[in-house]
């Protein structure tokens, strides 16, 4: 949907090309460049959390940063220029990440050692999905995720019954424990009951009392059953998912009211009675 | 079923329609103002329960608490009143939970600072499932509730196998272990293997000994294998739950081919192209 | 098969009943009184383990152990004397749990004090299986072993490479972290291994350096991917055990050829062509 | 496919199909003993690097060790030359994998105490795949691999989703709970999400804070949800791997009435009896 107005320079056009598609040997390129550099700033992050680490090599790793916040933001200068529509890209999911992957270090500036950029910084990630997107896992993709659509509200149902489930089982423990034995109040009880319900047991808090230990094994046993459901709704819309996915043969169009969707071994069409084409 | 006697004044069917339906505006905007007080009011009772909250808000907190009991009060008066009839509603299901609802705000006049009380209060949390209980969730609802009953005997003999082995398998740990490493009785012992085969595995006992870790090895492996028994399980419901709920029309049959296995929406064969049988 | 010599007496055949089936009053009856008394003596055993229990209830637990044994020991004379074969139930796998379960109250005689005879004594929870067998949970079981006895290839398989996965994961460990930091042999490094990847996680043992950490999170991840196999395996297994049982209608025969297995809407036999049965 | 110029001497082809083979009682008699050597060897790299039984049985275990690997240098050796290609298999994956085998037997006089080395040692485990291979297993372990290989792309996909959120709710974590609390790093924190995403929960690290504490219990639910991804995933291309394993006849069809869907035993049509084509 070009808008007359607005046609754009052929630089712009083969820049466009290159920086967001990836079906020539440039932009295969590009691609590739643009995530050794997220990942190498992603490490520079992480490298930079630890203590012994930033120690030796801070002054590297800042200098690394700010390199990398450049050539981001000459990126993201570039994808703005040759955007179709600019500011469908500046508003889109991956213009607004982009945007954020470069904010951080100018920010940095003005509030030197604020801690929570680090997230924004880590946030780069999702771009890779940009690139992935493109690749050749999108089908498999596309079928995990129409598997978890369909099978939304069923896990909506089961999460209102685990929440209810984790709240009371919280609110009888702290009655039963109490704030002595670690569980100090209903929400630390209901973080304990989530701990234990998932089976993921930390043991930072467990039961003393024989009563809570007993209720603490029923909410296993009953965790346990409860882990199957899930699983169950996950592998039911999974098959369905990829059942329909399967007759991959090409689609046959009736001649005369055309109709599609005939089975493979039709040779009439279904609702008209014409003779299918390729049925001898 | 209406009893002849007891036709109930027009504005009592319409408080009725209000408080027991939610398909006019009024119905729905009185279920949400519900649901929001409920929320409010649980969201008090953990509040309440952090200390740190508590020293300043306490205060705060006995009077949402009056204001909520009172509230809910008035609902259960007007549900009375409203009910087709008062002592179905007040035996129900619901109609108990909704009385559990207030009374935990006067016992407190006569028993000061009974913490089980609490308890109570958090079941207000399943006054919410009456609401949900009419939305779209109902019928994926139901599926899951089909699938539990189907496979309900079959979860009855695996408990069944699960608690005799959590049995042997903690008589066992503690006869090997002993009181000296945490395996203080035999049921102390068993909640160490539920803990353990239910893949929790807080860590507050753990086996010492050689022996010991080589039978909670092998006790894990197992719990590893049975873990997949109610998955399989409740799948294999779920999957023929669904299976059930697709439109079971009847097969219809080619009167001059005889083919079976038509399309709902089929009006000919789709082999020989005739006119099928209820087509029009 | 009964031996011409060693025809019973009447009394014998009427006590035969009552102790080995449940379908006359006598017999339900005789069951019912059984499982209590064995709950009750498992009870006991528990109970005479928790140390401040014993300290009040000890003399009292004695008593009732050694009144429980007399009974049992009764039983199982009953049931030597009624059985068909008498050696054929004292070598049969319930005739030794049965022989089991009164052995350590004379045992205790000769050996006072004898802390593993408890395992012996917990082994009563199986004779309840004996009931059990006869109850409606018996269809239920059988396809539940049936699908177990039909995925034991595949876990045979699952399994070793499982544990070929644990020991090079607990070698790793062991050079990586060292006795220094928990893992102070290969044995101890391979129970760590197998409470990581079966996600129990004790916690008992974890990993202090980087590398170890790094392993770690490699072992979880493929741990988390593994679990699903046995889950997939023994759901596939069911899904065709329970499919097989579906045709519930009643077997028709071939009055020719004496073939069964007829689909439901066979009207003559698929093997020899003769009209079956109920068709017309 | 075999060299002329090469024709192998006779002794070396039977000594081969000893070696390889396994359907001769010599060549299955010769499997079963390295099977019990390489256990054995296994076992004394385990039992050797426990503290106290090392120093009672340490120069026993040196001893064990020097002669399994005579015995497995001999078997190289022998392998080496009755191998149709000697350089085909000492390059082939087995082939290394038995290099590897007698290896560290030699370096240790190099190396005397090299740790590491014991890791070399316990991939002899790898070598009882290669006698595995050969047995009854082979049909069930090449379903498992079908069933991975097909689910690879989505694995690959779902294993992206897992470490892009790990990444996230660490660097999340370690903002929330900082060093104070344990999350002394990024790559810890990372550490901690992995043990918590997959529901080992060691307990090394917990969050202390309020807010971290929620947010670790969202990590759980979602964890949950997650886990069931790869099990659905695993179960359906299961499903399939078996599925097509069953054989897939043609569909025969009637020649009088055109029913299809006969059962592979079928000599008759069962609707009108007809003799049906390729039945004699």
């Amino acid at each position: 949907m070009r808008h007359p107005g607005e046609a754009r320079a052929p630089w712009r056009v083969a820049l466009g090309n290159i920086i967001f598609n990836n079906d020539t040997p440039a932009g295969r390129a590009f691609d590739l460049v643009l995530i050794v550099l997220i990942f190498v700033s992603i490490l520079v992050v992480m490298l930079d959390s630890v203590g012994s680490i930033r120690a030796t090599y801070g002054p590297l790793f800042e200098w690394a940063e700010w390199v990398l916040t450049l050539i981001f933001t000459v990126e993201y200068v570039l994808r703005l220029i040759s955007a179709r529509h600019a500011t469908h890209y500046a508003t889109s999911f991956f213009g607004v990440v982009d945007l954020l992957s470069i904010l951080p270090g100018y920010l940095d500036l003005l509030l030197p050692g604020a801690n929570y950029l680090l997230i924004v910084r880590v946030l780069r990630l999702l771009r890779i999905f940009r690139i992935l997107k493109l690749a050749r896992y999108l089908n498999e993709a596309s079928v995990l995720t129409e598997a978890m659509r369909a099978s939304a509200a069923k896990i909506t149902v089961f999460l209102a019954v685990v929440l209810t489930l984790v709240t009371i089982i919280g609110a009888l423990m702290y009655v039963i424990e109490g704030p002595a034995n670690g569980y100090t109040s209903i929400p630390t009880s209901i973080y304990w009951a989530i701990v234990t319900l998932t089976t993921v047991g930390f043991g930072d808090i467990t039961p003393k009392t024989p009563l809570g230990k007993g209720l603490a094994s029923l909410a296993m046993i009953l965790g346990y059953g409860i882990l199957a459901v899930p699983t169950g709704i996950v592998t039911v819309s999974l098959s369905r998912a990829q059942g329909r996915r399967q007759p991959q043969q090409p689609q046959r169009t009736c001649p005369r009211c055309g109709l599609q969707g005939h089975d493979a071994d039709a040779r009439y069409c279904k609702r008209c009675g014409e003779l299918l084409p390729g049925s001898s």
